[in-house]
């Protein structure tokens, strides 16, 4: 849907520089983006590709500094500003399946909200509740006793085990399993003797999770995922983690059992944290780091074993600079045997 | 269930300190224990949280030695002791579906054995056989003359590939699949051409896997998980892999074409193994370590490449060290060139 | 099916030499082959075992230099020759589903070519469109708005999200999501805000995708996979990645939003790219490496940060060193503070 800048910056409630009439026919990434296209610049650190942008007009923060022709929009939350500029432009109808299909396997005993929808082949087994609104597609299994909150999304392929509890406005990709059997055992004469996994999973309001995600359920007690978390795809979480609110959980990380995130804490990708650790709030871990012991709040830590991030980049500094180092040793070796020589001589 | 001390006791044939008539509610690990629950304490590593634990008994090791004024159950193998009080207290029923959903899709030529479960919109396709007592829950696939034995438990969205063999007791997590095709290629004037993959894998009694796990069958022959082996979430295992028996996988770690892991191992979470080698049997590789060829039996392997872990611990702590070896280094450089000079001047 | 060792080598066009009438019965590994397997050789680092292998026959390259008493069929690629001996001997039936299943869930705005199959439990909601002779798998879900080639093969519990384009002769094996959401969040006030995820993803001919991946959708435009890149197992693929032709992804291997990945790259095991870089034709990167910036063209790369294989074989190599590294050193503070003494003293 075309809309001219002077629409879109109504719509923002923005001031902007530039043709008001100019014509804004797609929305594109600052190097993809095409003539008739409006793009974004959040951060300062991509300014230099402003001058090689073909987008039609830029929408910037309020102390964006770019030298640019390009018509500019500038508001407090450029990225903000952006998702919405995405609605209007693509107003996307959301195709989600509606009502109950005949092909889906529902017992008898399972009690549905206002205003569900279930897709064909999606199984919600004895005692599953499912709020208000919400959709579970095709394909999905809901085990006995889950249940699940209103305005959820629940994406096709998922597992939900039983006694689940998914909370509201919660979103999972295709699938992911929430429930999984935690991986304990005990060891006796060599073979390995499962410990039952009598616990179960909680996943707060407003979580979101990826695809192919494995979470497993707490040997006892409870798996927690905490309010407004974000989970990446093909993310590993075992048995009795707990993570606090609003963490982002990136691609492919694991945190193995009985560990605690905290808060607003960032994993980035491929990142491992061992058992029984403590992460506090506001940590951020680098990507493909592994933690092997409790992290303070409001630290940054990388590398492997994790330490802070400072610290990290020196001694990777220094690594890079070993074969040189070699070279000095071997030179200051000569050098003294040398000075040992002369001294002898003298 | 409520039970006293004394019963909990009685029922492990275990001696005890403490009030008999102390009634225990929960079961608990010993940080998050709250007054009613017993937990338990395994490893002397532990014994510190001893004295935190709010838990109203513990059970421990007969050479348990932590001072507590708490109740005390002694036992040989405490992490055993603790798996039979939870069923003692938590006597879960096990709910798996029963009998044939009339909306699963088996084919007229599969064999069921007796007491088989198949739960809805399971697909069971031709010439499948399923053991005595084994339950396949809704959503899963199994395809054309794969066999499982006796007492497995396939939970949903599983897919079990063409030829597959899985053995009795086997246990599979939601979203594994077990047969597919492995990565072999042939690369003819750049362009990579399918090698057929025409093997299959066998899963040996007792063996239990995790949550989207990957288990890829064997190019020609067969792909073989040895006989209680116990496979963690996320797991890659490659074309023809073999893995002995009572080995433990844990999660994200993925083994290459062709490598061979020998009984009694423990590959750490997101632990790589390179293609073609072998794995030691009683072998453990450390966590995030990359096994880049062949390990001897009875071995501890850590880092990248994997070396024993004694030495990767000291070259890592040499590390940590860098950033003062190279001050170190510098000072060195100047003293030298000093003693020159003064060597130069006399 | 028995071949005597004329008819393979007649079937492949090649010379042998031997006795023509050996009968093969079999096709192995060189490791596994027993008696009657016919085997082969395509690298000469494995013309080691050529001396022990069972093997009644071995397929090798014309410059085949070992020595062997064996019959051996020479020919320029053997890989691409076993892969057709394989095809001879174990002429598999491929037996996919065929026609239309009646517990399949279609829509009817859905757009079936000839020869179309959809096993059970398969959902193809509307307006999906698929090619002639695609086989959708039971349990398998593709989504409004998708369309999928000619030719392809949809293993079973494989998941299509909405609007995604799949090219023909497109494999995907089972439990794999092509669409998934990307990863994209606006934090406004310690709040993760969903940016709407409204492009696509295009699947190009020829692909091969393994078990368990997760392809997500782009923010906006097209993540692409180029035609005959094959990916391997567990593979994440962020939203906006752009993968050129014939590349090849191994298992486990992550890489991160809006990265440009090039023709004939090969990203080796558990590998990671970070977002926004571009990694030019015919790049190398090594196992569970770490890319965190932009890799020209023709370059091998590995570590992390990866970096010339050279310069990180070079430094590794320093690293294993450390130890005693350090210990000269201290021998060399040691020489220092004498030398210093004895000039104090002259």
């Amino acid at each position: 849907m075309s809309k001219t800048l002077a629409e879109i910056a109504k719509f923002l409630d923005a001031e902007f520089i530039g043709d008001p009439k100019i014509v804004i026919k797609g929305i594109s990434g600052i190097k993809e983006a095409k003539d008739g296209d409006i793009t974004f610049v959040a951060n300062p650190k991509y300014n230099h590709l402003v001058k090689e942008t073909n987008a039609s007009a830029i929408i910037a923060s309020k102390d964006f500094s770019a030298v640019t022709q390009k018509p500019v929009i500038r508001i407090d939350n450029p990225s903000l500003a952006f998702s919405k500029v995405v609605s209007l432009i693509f107003p996307i109808e959301i195709k989600h399946p509606q009502g109950i299909h005949p092909q889906a396997a529902i017992s008898k005993s399972a009690k549905l909200g206002k205003n569900v929808a279930v897709g064909a082949c999606a199984v919600l087994e004895d005692n599953v509740e499912v709020g208000d609104n919400t959709v579970i597609y095709g394909g999905s299994y809901i085990a006995n006793d889950a249940t699940i909150g209103k305005d959820c999304l629940i994406y096709p392929n998922v597992s939900i085990r039983e006694r689940v509890k998914i909370g509201n406005r919660v979103i999972i990709n295709n699938g992911t399993v929430i429930g999984s059997d935690g991986f304990g055992y005990v060891t006796v004469d060599g073979v390995h003797r499962r410990i039952p996994q009598v616990g179960t999973v909680v996943v707060e309001d407003d979580v979101e999770i990826g695809a192919n995600v494995a979470v497993d359920r707490a040997r006892f007690d409870k798996t927690i995922i905490g309010k407004g978390t974000k989970i990446d795809n093909l993310v590993h979480i075992a048995h009795n983690v707990i993570i606090g609110e609003n963490s982002l959980i990136i691609a492919q990380t694991g945190i193995s059992g009985s560990s605690t995130i905290g808060k607003n804490v960032i994993l980035a990708g491929q990142s491992g944290v061992v058992g029984h650790v403590t992460i506090g709030d506001n940590v951020v871990v680098g990507a493909q780091s592994g933690v092997t012991k409790s992290v303070d709040a409001n630290t940054t830590v990388s590398g492997y074993p994790a330490k802070p991030h400072d610290i990290a980049k020196r001694i990777n500094a220094c690594m890079q600079r070993l074969p040189r180092l070699f070279k000095t040793i071997s030179k200051l070796e000569k050098k003294i045997e040398e000075l040992e020589e002369r001294l002898k001589n003298k």
